[in-house]
Order: structure tokens, then C-alpha cells, then sequence
């Protein structure tokens, strides 16, 4: 299948050019020796922390291994499964594991480079963002070509439309692996930085009264380790996984679609092609040295739409060559494309201060904490109709267009193509997502080491519109997400199908255990965002204590004259992180089983739709309730109601701080468990109709 | 059809004793004439509130019965639709207006007694009670008594089979106009309550630092106007909605499942058996004179579980003689019953302070605000696993003992069935619900005349107690909404196979229409419920400003020497709750039809699935959350944390004014629309079903 040689040439541009990235960050200056500290104490944190977690994730992979061999070995699925899951596992973690590495290390160097120029600053950000986006594309599709290789030789004697089909349906496995990394990614980094933020914020803010960022703060670094754990590392994982999960779905359905070889190769030549895009892309965002925070956004704007543009261009001539007799197919990649630019787009205006929306949640700040907190659920769940409606548009017109006359699979197929399309240009958008937190970080170094107020200046411009740029990206990445766990419902669905054909598999519902799976899969987000806020709480409470200890304890703090104990902060959050995200990703993997072995694969199929569409929506609302809250707080700190220290500030905190974990730890894990779940459902698919079938 | 002669006899007797519990409150002395003074401005109050929401509803149901009535002139429904649509929705407001009417009489009677006795004091709030549980019982059985005479006459020419598939068929269109004016109800008394609730809480107790239900702050007589007209008139109409939906939605079940007549005389002789039952359980409700809180409680619950114990034990004989061969419908009623019991008791856990839940979060004030908020919404999201796995087991339970082998109308026969049985106590479950708000006002009477310590603290057992009780209704409202809606979806399904037999009506999760419509359902109640809460915010700011107003411009006011203007209060309330009640209305009301036109009735289906599951999980959550919030305050004033005034305090009523909206306007109103949406989809099948086929 010559495809995936345009895969695997994409792959190695990527990769190749987030190590061209990756050194040209390594030689900017890092500044002076205390800033170069400063950036050691957070990358040593950062590496002390995902040791543990690997360790930890390690033994969950271990045995979940042991599992699926037995499994393997009573004849539910092939041998190559357990394998995948671990190759899927472990690049995820490596993905998520370098682009920390290049954040830790290009946080000094942004606040050097912002110290020169505003736009020496955000191309340093931006590069270490690069090397981030495009590792997780490189290694997805790195990940594709070797399996492809081995599995091609080991069903190589059989025809090619059989081998095909061996082969898109062992890899549709290999998403298992990635989706249990991201969640332990997202949970436990989640946990880790909102544990650290709010703890840091609630005494350091509002008990001692000292500004954020301030060195004299015992959980200031904390807070910076966790930017680059749960911000970086648990984005990465999280949308490598989409990222591989919607090409390997949608390769299964094309068989399914009886589209063949040339079926399966649009979504790799797609991702191949949006690789390049990407790399093009790049190259535009660039700004003035006098510019405004809007230059700023419509720099890195420019080169995601480049990138969008050269995709919609390329594909229009892959989809003519690979299938000329649908050019539906091209109408769904488009589809997905612009879904995914038009939810960005919601995002923003639901959540940056220059619309309506944020700006009356700050006036609600007048009359107090509570009103803050209605109002910015109130926005949260009003932001949840638009994106609706924009997928609903995306699926209805990816299905049709693709299906052609009533075809269903085709359709399917179709729904999954629109996902990939969307997450074509994933080096960029990602890349311009990866930068936030490297901005972030870089602003406080510059506070805790004293820099002048010009360069904090400077990095905050570039912080505030992190701000804007994550929460677009987490309207792709929830976008994405949906689409891609629509496609492998299909999937399941398509693999029950195939191994019990006799199976009168009715998936309407009004059947009951359709219903009562559409009911416990509306349940699971509201389960598991519960799980992960208390893990929050629960976490930040154990530094709020700590923190408060420290201040009373160590003589000479708060004069400046005493060094606090930064690492056993970060000690206790990685310790919280790590007991606390085992429930949440225990009820991510158990409960499809569970409700498999119970109610049969129609009940898993009810569970699935009905945890996606919820999940949908609960995590667009957690969201951007959060980041609404984060902007109105700091449109208040720019002035605003009073400006800082003034009661409408204070009322602003609260709201920002409940949106704390809700837009960075339960919002984004959401994304993942609704693929993870679907994942875990195609695996024991086998065991679960066998069970069913007794 | 014999069985219509018991629903009328049970219908006579609900009314009758409804009448004499009216006129053995109404000879209790109303007490000083003082009282009976803020007794007759609370009564005036929700006097006018009524009389002006009645005028706009007016309007509604005047412009909806004309299109109806034009639907009928072009074929798209029978003529008595429009007619059982005036009926339906005069019923459901006179059931909420006379609660209301009881409630504004018993108020004053109630600290009268309890400045008497406890027990005296729980008698007449009870009783208070009672009259309105059992008008909405009695009520909602005479509209079907008479329409069924009607209807009987109206298709006397045709055989017995098909006149009760045809009496059936139109009397399920009752429900869209019960729905409307319960919607009305609810969201509009909803936002009058905590809009007079939030505002005088705000201005009074936070910013003046007076105590509530203090007589200088003007809010207050709004306040005691909207517990009546919110939680008394609201939830009658709601009650009302569901119990005659789920009677008349199983009757058309019965048809489709083949039972005939007797089928249908099940659900009307249970509930004719409820009745009897609830009157015998309320001669069961007394106390000691020296009972604490656990007696009272007690004592409400002897009541109830007499009462459930009872129509066991009757409707057992019932099913033997009606469908002997058919014991699993036994199974329904029984499942339907514990599950309401089950709802009821896992309420309680999550939000007594009794209990962990609540207490745990009475301890999270320690770090403030953003601490309770956090924990509270994490405690009712968690709050609705339990529910979900109880409505999941008695969907199973029900539908697969009366399904039998597959047989799926009377699967889904056996789920209407498990409704009625849930609701068939309502006489007295209701009744102990309604006390609660006429417990409430009488301490707030014991507190503006300045009655002596030891009523206000007897008053107050009676009132914390009806906190509790309100929990545990709002849980059995929301289950039962749930139950209900399964059973209208299931009509709907039917009226639409009726309507066109031969349409190919694909109901699967992955048929884009449904999967589109489960999204959009998914999506609606959080829509809907940002809409209610944006609602309460803004009355509430407007009663903000106007309470400063007076304290500020009334001259001695705070030293008490000068009245407050209470009615510019009231009126203001009622003005805001007209106005903003018109979007959310609209919402229900235009989606459904929106969708079916659009997407055609798979659409609907889905829409009406997404709708049910999500709008359960979620009213579950915030009633919850609500609730929770509401008692750990109270916790806290009982000297846990600092007691009343501590900053835990202060952190606590945060989390009790983010519950107001919650737990008194937004959940509860969600119930309706999950019912609403249904009901408008069944009255404008024959539209969408035409569209769709053009």
C-alpha cells in the first residue's frame, strides 16, 4: 500500500523538523545565572514527577498487558493487540515527555528572548510550541508505518483485500494504549498544576497578600512544574491520541465502506499532506517589534490558516486521484476543517474579554462571589449550544455528502474522514496550544527573578494571549475528540458485526439496554468530573496546609531573607496527583467492561453515544466557563470594576479558581474519556460478545 | 370501560378530603393580628403574582390554540387536541392556585399552632399540605374522567377495541397544555422565589448584617410570596404534569402491547387505589410534644410508607383480577415503587447534614468560597450515579417482567406501568412536600411579629425538617419525570408508527438524524437551564438595586421606626419573572418542532432520548448540589466551623446563593421540560410525520 510511504515520509519531516526547532530553542541564551536556576529547579521538578508517573502508569500497563495476553491466549483477540497497546502507551508518553523537556528549557529562554524584543520572545515560545505539535504528529505517525510494516508482513500471504483488512483492524487497537497514557497524562498533570495554582493562590494571594509568582511563595515552582506536566505533557498525549485514533478508525471503515486500499490511504495521505501544511504554516507567524496583543494573535493566526488553506488545497487533488468518483469525501474533510476553525472561533468569543460574553461575567463581579459563579456556569452551559449545533452540522453533512445515496457505511466513513480533516493541520494548532504555557512560565520567571518591569510586561502580553490561544485549542481538541469517538462507535460497532455476523444487533433507543446504556454513558462525565474536581480539592487542601506551615515555620520568608522549601511542594502534588488520579481512570476503563459483561455490546453501544454526547458538552461548558472566569479576573486586574485588591477582584478570584481544575484538569480529561472508553470497548469487544453470546 | 367509575370515585375522594383538610386549616385561629396582617400581604403578593402570570399564560395557550386549532382544520390532528390543551393547562394552574391559596392561609395558622404545640404546628402545616397534594390528585383525575366520558360518547359508534385506541390516542394530548402551565409555574415562580430570595439575602444579611426575615428589609414580604408561588404552585403543577402523563401515556401503551381494556384499566384503578391509600397514610402522621427533629421525620415517613405499603398489597389483587396471566406487570409496579423510595433515601444521604456528604462539604469552607463551590458541584455530580443505576435496574426489572420474551409494547407497557406505580402515593408524598414552604413562611411570621425565642426555634425544627422533605420530593419529581418521559417517547414512537405505518423508521444511535438528535437533546437542558439562571441573576440584581434604594432613601428604616415599600419589591419580582420566564418557555416549545422539521421524527427520537437522559442527570445534579449547599450553611449556623458570622460562614453562603437557582429554579424546572419536549412532540407528529414525507 504505497500510502504509507507518504506516511512515513511525513512522519520523518515532522520529526525532523521539531528537532530542527528543538536546537534552534537549545542555542537561544538563557539568560542570567539565577533566571537559568530558576528553569533547572522546574525541570528537575518536571522529570521528578513524570518518573513517578511512568512508574505508576508503568505497573497499570503491566498489567493490563498480562490481561489482554490471556485474552489473547483464550482466542478474544490477536496476539499483535497486547503489543499495540504498549507501542500506543509508550509513544504517547514520549510525546508528552519531550515537549516538556523543550517547554522546562525554553521557559528562560523566552523571558531572555523577550527581554531583546517582543518578537524574539514569541518566536522562541513559539518554536518550543513547534517542537511539541510536530513531535506528537511525527510519532503518531511513526507509530502507523512500523505497525503497518509488521502487520503487512505478517498477514502478507493473504490477498490484498483481506490483508487490508487484517491489518486497519489490529491497528485500530494500538488507540488503547494512547488513550490510557493521555488520561493518566491529563488526570494527573491536571491534578498536579491545579493542585499547585490554587494552592499557591489561595494563601499566597489571598491569606498573605503577596502577588503571584512571587519567589517568596513555597509553591511557586510547583505552579510552574505543573504548567509544563498537566499544559504541555497531558495536551500532548491527549491529541496524539485523536490525532492517531481518528486515522486508524477511519483506515477500519473504509474497508468496512468497501472503498479498499485506495479508501484507506485518504486519511494517511491527508495526514501526510497536512504535515507539510504545517511546516509551511510556520514560517508566517512572525510579528512587529511595536506590535499590540492583537498583532500578536493575528500572527499566529495567519499561520494556522495558511497551513488550513494549503490543506483544503492538496486534499482537493488527493481525493481526485485516490477516489475520483467521490469528491463527497472531499466535502467531508472540509466539513471537518471548518468545524473545527468555526469552534475556535465560539470559543474565543465565549471566552476572551475583547466580546460580551466575559466582559458582563466580570460586571457580575458588582454584586459578589455568588453572582460570578452563576453567571459564569450560566455562559459555560450557553457556550455548549453553538459547538452543538457545528458538529451536528459536520456529521450531517460529512455523512451525506460521503454516503452518497443512503450508503451507510460510506457515511460512516465519512464522519470519520471530517475528523481527520480537522486534525490535519494538528502541527500548528497544537504548536500555537504549546506556547501558552512556555509564555506563562517565562512570566514567572521574570517575576521571581526581578527582571524589569518592561519584560514581564512583554511576557505577559504573550501569557494573556496563551490565554486565548489554549482555549481555542480546547475547543479543537474537544471538536476532535467528539469526531473521533463518532467514529469509533462506528468502529465497535463495525467489529461486533464482524465477529459475531449472526448477532441481530438492535441499536435502537427504545431497546432497554440501549437505553439504560445511553443513561449510565450520560452519567460517566458527571462521575468523572466529579472524581477529578474532589482529586483537585483534595490535593490543593494538602498545600494550602503545607504552604501555611512554611510561612509560620521558616523565620525570615516572608522579609525575603529565607529560601522557602520549594521541592516539598512539589514532592506533595506529585505524590496527590499520582493516588488521586486512580479512581478517575479506573472508572474510564471498568465501566465499558462492566456495562459490556451486563448489558451486552447494544448496552455498550448506548453507553458510548450516550457518554460522547454528554461528555461533549459538559467538557465545552467546563471549559469555557473556565477560561471565561480566568479572562474576566484578569479584565478586572486590567482596571476593570475596581482593578485589583478591590472586592470585585476578589469575587473574581473565586470564580477563577473554581475554574481552575474545570478548564485544566476535568473539561480537557473529559476529551479523553470519551475516546478511552470507546477504545477500551473495541478491545474486549471479543470477550464481551462471547460473554453475551453464553 | 368499568374502571373510568373508579377513577372517578378516587377523583371525588381526593377532592373531598382535599376540601375537608382546607376547611380544618382554615378554622385554626390565624393568631394576633399582626400576623394575620403579613399573612394577608403575602397572600395579596401571590395574589397578584398569579393573577398577572395567568394573563401572560393567557396569551400563550390563546396563540398556541389557535395554531392547534388550525392544525385540526389542515388534518394534523383530531379536534378535541386543542381543546384537551385548555383543559390540561386550566387544571394544572387550578391545582397550583388553590396549594397556593392554602398555603398564604396556613402560614400564620401554622406559628400560631406552634406557639401552642409541635405537634399542633406539624397538624396544620401538614394538613396545609395535604390540600394540595390531593386537589393535583383529585384535579388531575377528574380531566381524565370527564374527557373519557366525552371521548366514549364522541366514538360510541365504533367497536370496543378501537374506541379505546382512538379515547386513548387523544386524551395523550392532555398533557402538552398540563406541561405549558407547569413550565410557566415553575420557571416563572422559580425566578420570582430566588430573585426575591437572592436579593434580600444579598443586600439584607451580607451587606445591611441583618438577620432574615427581618422586618425593615424590603425584600422580605417577596420573599415569603415566592416560596409560595415557586415551590407550593410550581410544584403542584408539575406533579400534576406527571401524574396524569404517566396515567394516559401507559393507557396508550396498553393499546399498542395488545392488552385492550384491561391494560388500560390498570394504571386508573391504581391510582384510584393511591388515593385511598394516601388518605389512609395521613391519619398515621402525628408527633409527641417533646419530638425532635428524627421523630417529625418520623412521623411524615409513617405516613408514606403506610400509604406505599398499602397500594402493594391492593394493586397485587388488582393485577390477579384485571391481567391475571400477567404477573410481571406486578413486578413493574413494584420496581416503579421502590426505585421512587430508593431516589428518595439516596436524596437524603447526599444532601442531610446528617450524613457525610453535606458534612464534608461544611468543611470545606475552612478555605473559603471557591473551596465549597468546588466541592458542592462535585457532590451533586456525584449525586447522580446512584440514581441513574436505580432508573436503569427499574427500567430492566420493569420492562423485561411485563415484556415477558420479548415482547417489546408490553416491555414498554410494563415502564409507563412503573410510573404510575412510582406516582400513585403522590397524594401524600406530595403532601409532605408542600408543607415544607408553609413550615418556612410560618417562621418567618414568628419572626416579623417578634413572637417569643421558643416558637421561632419550634418553627424552625418544622422548617429544617421540610428542607429535607423538599430534597426527597424533588428527587421523586425528577425520577418520576424520568419514568414518564421513557413512557412519552415511547408513545411518541407509537403515534408516529400510527400515523404513517409504512414509514422506515431507523431508531438506531448511528443513524445520523437520531445521533444529531441525541446531541442536540444532550445539549438542550443546559441551555435551558443557563437561560433560568441568567434569569434569577438578573431579577435578582434588580431587587438588589432597589433594596439598596430604600435602606439608603427611606429615613429611619433601619432603626425600625419607618415601614419599608414591600410591594415595590413584589411587584418587580413579578415583572421580571414574566418577562424572563418567555425564553425558556419558548426553548421547549420551538426546539422539538424545530428538530422535527429539520431532521424528521428519527430526529425527534433522538432528541427526546438526549433530552431525557442528560436533563435527568443534570436537574438530579443541581437539585442536589442545592441542596447540599443549603444545609452545610445551615450546619455551619448551628455552630459547626465558627457558627453564624465566621468567615467559613461566609464561604457557606456563597455556595447557598449559587443553590438557590440551582436547587429551586433550574433542576426542578428541568423536570418539565424533559416532559414538555415529549408532550409537544406528540401533539405535532402529524406535521413533522407530513413534512417529512412531502
Amino acid at each position: 500500500m504505497y500510502a504509507m510511504y507518504y506516511v512515513a515520509i511525513g512522519s520523518l519531516a515532522a520529526l525532523a523538523f521539531a528537532a530542527c526547532m528543538f536546537f534552534r530553542v537549545k542555542k537561544e541564551p538563557g539568560g542570567s545565572k539565577e533566571m537559568l536556576g530558576i528553569s533547572s529547579a522546574v525541570q528537575k521538578g518536571a522529570n521528578a514527577y513524570l518518573r513517578r508517573q511512568y512508574k505508576g502508569v508503568g505497573i497499570f500497563f503491566a498489567v493490563v498487558f498480562v490481561i489482554l495476553m490471556g485474552m489473547a491466549i483464550c482466542g478474544f483477540m490477536s496476539f499483535f493487540t497486547p503489543f499495540a497497546f504498549l507501542t500506543g502507551g509508550f509513544f504517547s508518553g514520549l510525546s508528552g515527555f519531550i515537549g516538556m523537556r523543550t517547554a522546562t528549557m525554553a521557559n528562560c529562554r523566552t523571558a531572555q528572548g523577550a527581554s531583546e524584543s517582543l518578537n524574539k520572545g514569541l518566536r522562541v515560545a513559539f518554536s518550543a510550541g513547534s517542537v511539541m505539535g510536530f513531535t506528537v504528529v511525527g510519532l503518531g505517525l511513526f507509530d502507523l508505518t512500523v505497525w503497518y510494516f509488521i502487520l503487512n508482513m505478517a498477514f502478507g500471504a493473504l490477498p490484498e483485500g483481506e490483508r487490508i483488512a487484517q491489518i486497519t483492524a489490529n491497528m485500530l487497537t494500538f488507540g488503547m494504549g494512547a488513550s490510557s497514557m493521555a488520561l493518566f497524562a491529563r488526570v494527573g498533570g491536571g491534578i498536579f498544576t491545579k493542585a499547585a495554582d490554587v494552592g499557591a493562590d489561595l494563601v499566597g494571594k489571598v491569606e498573605a497578600g503577596i502577588p503571584e509568582d512571587d519567589p517568596r511563595n513555597p509553591a511557586v515552582i510547583a505552579d510552574n512544574v505543573g504548567d509544563n506536566v498537566g499544559d504541555v505533557a497531558g495536551m500532548g498525549a491527549d491529541l496524539y491520541e485523536s490525532y492517531v485514533g481518528s486515522i486508524v478508525s477511519t483506515s477500519a471503515l473504509a474497508v468496512a465502506a468497501g472503498y479498499g486500499v485506495k479508501g484507506v490511504a485518504v486519511p494517511m495521505m491527508l495526514a501526510a499532506l497536512g504535515v507539510i501544511a504545517s511546516i509551511a504554516g510556520t514560517f508566517f507567524v512572525n510579528t512587529k517589534e511595536d506590535a499590540t496583543q492583537k498583532n500578536l494573535l493575528t500572527a499566529l493566526r495567519t499561520g494556522t490558516y495558511i497551513s488550513a488553506v494549503l490543506v483544503v488545497l492538496a486534499a482537493f487533488f488527493a481525493i481526485r486521484i485516490l477516489l475520483p468518483g467521490h469528491m463527497g469525501v472531499y466535502a467531508a474533510i472540509l466539513s471537518g476543517l471548518a468545524a473545527g476553525v468555526a469552534i475556535g472561533a465560539i470559543t474565543e468569543y465565549y471566552t476572551s474579554d475583547s466580546y460580551p460574553p466575559t466582559r458582563k461575567l466580570a460586571a457580575s463581579s458588582e454584586t459578589g462571589g455568588a453572582t460570578v459563579i452563576i453567571s459564569g456556569l450560566s455562559l459555560g452551559m450557553m457556550s455548549t449550544v453553538a459547538p452543538v449545533i457545528i458538529v451536528g452540522i459536520s456529521v450531517l453533512v460529512s455523512y451525506f455528502c460521503a454516503g452518497g445515496k443512503g450508503d451507510f457505511n460510506a457515511g460512516l466513513y465519512g464522519v470519520g474522514v471530517s475528523a481527520v480533516g480537522m486534525l490535519s493541520t494538528l502541527g500548528i494548532t497544537l504548536a500555537t496550544d504549546a506556547y501558552g504555557p512556555v509564555a506563562d512560565n517565562a512570566g514567572g520567571i521574570a517575576e521571581m527573578t526581578h527582571m524589569p518591569g518592561d519584560v514581564r510586561r512583554k511576557t505577559d502580553a504573550l501569557d494573556s494571549l496563551g490565554n486565548t490561544t489554549a482555549a481555542t485549542g480546547k475547543g479543537f481538541a474537544i471538536g476532535s475528540a467528539a469526531l473521533t469517538a463518532l467514529a469509533l462507535i462506528a468502529s465497535y460497532i463495525d467489529k461486533v458485526r464482524q465477529i459475531a455476523p449472526g448477532l441481530d444487533l438492535d441499536l435502537s433507543i427504545t431497546n432497554p439496554p440501549v437505553l439504560i446504556g445511553l443513561f449510565i454513558g450520560g452519567m460517566l462525565p458527571f462521575l468523572f468530573a466529579s472524581l477529578t474536581m474532589e482529586a483537585v480539592g483534595e490535593a490543593a487542601q494538602s498545600i494550602v496546609v503545607e504552604v501555611r506551615r512554611q510561612f509560620k515555620e521558616i523565620a525570615g520568608l516572608m522579609e525575603g531573607k529565607a529560601e522557602p522549601d520549594y521541592s516539598a511542594c512539589v514532592d506533595m502534588c506529585t505524590k496527590s496527583a499520582q493516588r488521586l488520579m486512580v479512581a478517575p481512570a479506573m472508572v474510564a476503563v471498568a465501566v465499558p467492561v462492566a456495562v459490556g459483561l451486563l448489558l451486552g455490546p447494544q448496552g455498550v453501544a448506548g453507553l458510548l453515544a450516550g457518554n460522547t454526547v454528554t461528555g461533549f458538552v459538559l467538557a465545552v461548558m467546563m471549559s469555557n466557563a473556565g477560561g471565561a472566569w480566568d479572562n474576566a479576573k484578569k479584565y478586572i486586574e486590567g482596571g476593570a470594576y475596581g482593578g485589583k485588591g478591590s472586592p470585585q477582584h476578589k469575587a473574581a478570584v473565586i470564580g477563577d479558581t473554581v475554574g481552575d481544575p474545570f478548564k485544566d484538569t476535568s473539561g480537557p480529561s473529559i476529551n479523553i474519556l470519551i475516546k478511552l472508553t470507546s477504545m477500551v470497548s473495541i478491545v474486549f469487544a471479543g470477550l464481551v460478545v462471547a460473554v453475551h453470546l453464553l
